[in-house]
């Protein structure tokens, strides 16, 4: 039979009992709430009605969560394994903002970091399927991280170039946006990347002219990161063949090798 | 010899017959001339001078429609399985708008549900070639559905906390458009997408920058789903022949193989 | 030895001899002069400054491409083909506006047909390899256009739907742009498509909400076609058998195969 | 024992010993700030507080890399080598603006160019590893040049024709940003890459229709660049190893076997 302190453990931490999942899903929903009333107080017009039922639901879900924070901490067997875990340090930035906002104006923002905890959807769906996928995504990322720094440098250097190319063109002209180098290099990463918002646009035909040519050349440098997401995805996997050679301990055989290629010990 | 019934089914079902095709194409024809009647009803121009003839077009497609919809399910075998199918529902959709309409001023625009009928131009054409490739579409976004909804988890995650940062800098500034949180998530939306309406634009030097971390990052982020639909496209399809070769053993056998291309041996 | 004809057809439509390599660049050179007349003649301050030049040297152009097109017609040796063919017509368009110009004003605007022969820029350089270039990238769209088709019907089903949404969301609000669902639609596609020009853009937070829904979605929608032509090109090319069984003809065997797998005939 | 010039090559062109590396980090920090001079030199405000400052910056900075540059010239065996050479080029740019700008005003700006020195922060991190990285990039551009030439070609084409096609639609319209063939081809140009200012947007019901009709034509035009990154990212290594067995004939061996995988025969 479980103690209370094994109980509230698969309450708190586990997703697999009907008791650990209704924790999950009531968590969720209190999370979600309470990244609507940030929201909601951010806007002018609704907090100037509800502005006060507003900070009781702040300092209600504050209360809540940090009630949670303590639970976990005094449950679990080692706890500051738990406290300086990315899980464990989400759970405080979720509670802090409002504590600071007492002494510091403005803190109150920072409680959108609670959006964070909403990772912990995961654990309530199919848990490990959904996992395995983001992993499959992180990989991908992870093991094209080399191609993905030489192309944002080569990103930085082009638009540095091309930005300060634009300021040359269009940098006297009257009404011009270009006014100075950071901002026609904020320009430049604006067009490469296809965001385009026309805040900032080239008025003079030579302007234009380099423009077009940034857009169509720009066009295909930006294809590279899709280029490199997809191979990395469309990558077969690891030829699953885990035959050692038993004489020279040789891995990576080809499926149909009938001798080690190394040390040439038939296999049985 | 066919019966009268056995003959309207034929005709309103199916679309290998003469009639049966002439029957859809004249229906196809009549959805598109009612969703452009919906369409030029809308701009108040036009309506102002062709009102009159609109609401009588209206009545006339949505009586044709009714009449075919009781047809349907007149003559259909199982009327309850038409009804409650995809295409019985859109079918419904399409014509209920009107009457509406009578009771709820506005219900008309709901016609242009009536768009969806035009998958119906899949029966009129190479019916089955078609919907193989529509098949072969969506198998690819339905088994990437768990990364593509990973990625969505992330995005809606990344467009908060990016929002509400560019709120914390641009939120005081005067004439800046992120007047609140869920504004300058909208905002994190549009550059993400890379949308770029420039409705709203950073304005301040710090919120330029922040702005263009988040297209170039952004950028590499949103390379994600076309990298896993393009991953998920380009699998090479499963080899269906599962012919073992009786004598040999071989595998792997083309499709319409008559004989093992090892040994010779027949196949039954 | 060549007669006259003969020379002048190895001028005029070959590009490997010195002169008929001299022709085509020289054409090519043409071409682009003339193009940017069109262009900058349609710049009203320089048209107000240099339009009698303009005028003359659009009248040069046409006569010599007039000559070089009857030159054509006369010494090949069947004209009819040459003259239905891709290059036949764009070669006759592209003098045929400066004629009609005469008699229907604005008509010279569509010499700008004329920059589909900047094509020949294929014959002077390396010939065979770029057109051979210029078909696998044809060839992937051809054998993508059914699944380009289904996408594209896709698109205008979930453009009309959603513009009609829109419609009828920010409609009646005073300085939407969503002034009828023709406009509406329109907008759909600018946002479906990432191009965001800003013309039209929600301005009530539920329009700007099923816009950023519009969006994110319609980022995975939009990235079926790159996916559809990656795929296509990322295909690994047909097993280049030539291996025709000398029994009963049977093409595509594999490459290894040591009988026919139609007839069991061995392979020698 | 090494010389004094040895030690001095070692320090100034190699990044494995302790000082070698010394000196990239230190030389690479003089670059960026160097860079952040040049571009806070053309914000107007900043420019009136500190311009005196900024000049003797500059002037610092350049002595500095000019001296860089006579040493490397110096103590490098093969000087005009290096001198002609990527890098040389860039040493040698990223110093002579300074000294153009003493007869030349504005030349200053072109000290952006210094940011090309960035890329020896390759040469401090992990070299081989990155520059490898790069390469595969390259190569993967390279190898695709042809497809993408004719690609841009393509584009050309379609954005001429298209925009005199919005010119002869929109050009007569009062408001109408299409006021000339260049101009019309320049929104053509931003409307297919899907970077959308809006400083040029349709205004008429038609010139709005074409425009849709363009973005989705468009669309699956520009998806053309990703699919031929992608597919060339893609392709598998091509295995370099020629080697046959010399017993079986088996090929197909990996590069490092020492016996066929097929007979276990040694290899030579």
């Amino acid at each position: 039979m479980a103690s209370f302190r094994e109980r509230l453990h698969e309450i708190v931490f586990e997703a697999d009992t009907p008791a650990g999942k209704a924790f999950d899903v009531v968590l969720l929903f209190a999370i979600v709430l309470s990244i609507l009333v940030v929201m909601l107080e951010s806007v002018a017009s609704i907090n100037a009605a509800y502005g006060k039922e507003f900070g009781i639901a702040e300092w209600f879900f504050t209360i809540i969560f940090t009630l949670e924070y303590v639970i976990r901490v005094a449950i679990i067997k080692r706890p500051l394994k738990y406290i300086v875990s990315f899980y464990g340090l989400v759970d405080l930035l979720s509670v802090l903002p409002t504590y600071i906002g007492l002494f510091v104006s403005g803190a109150e923002s920072l409680l959108i970091l609670r959006s964070l905890r909403l990772l912990r959807v995961f654990r309530v769906m199919k848990l490990t399927r959904y996992l395995s996928e983001a992993n499959v995504l992180g990989k991908a990322l992870v093991s094209s991280r080399r191609k993905i720094m030489v192309f944002l440098l080569a990103v930085v250097m082009v638009t540095i170039i091309m930005g300060t190319l634009m300021f040359m063109i269009e940098g006297g002209v009257p009404d011009s946006g270009f006014t100075s180098i950071p901002r026609s290099i904020y320009w430049a990463i604006v067009t490469l990347t296809t965001v385009g918002y026309g805040d900032i646009s080239p008025i003079t035909t030579v302007g234009q002219i380099v423009a077009s040519i940034i857009m169509i050349l720009g066009y295909a440098i930006i294809a590279v990161p899709t280029g490199i997401v997809t191979a990395e995805l469309a990558k077969p996997p690891v030829i699953a063949n885990t035959q050692n050679c038993s004489y020279c301990g040789e891995e990576d055989h080809l499926d149909n090798a009938k001798y080690c290629h190394s040390c040439g010990e038939g296999f049985k």
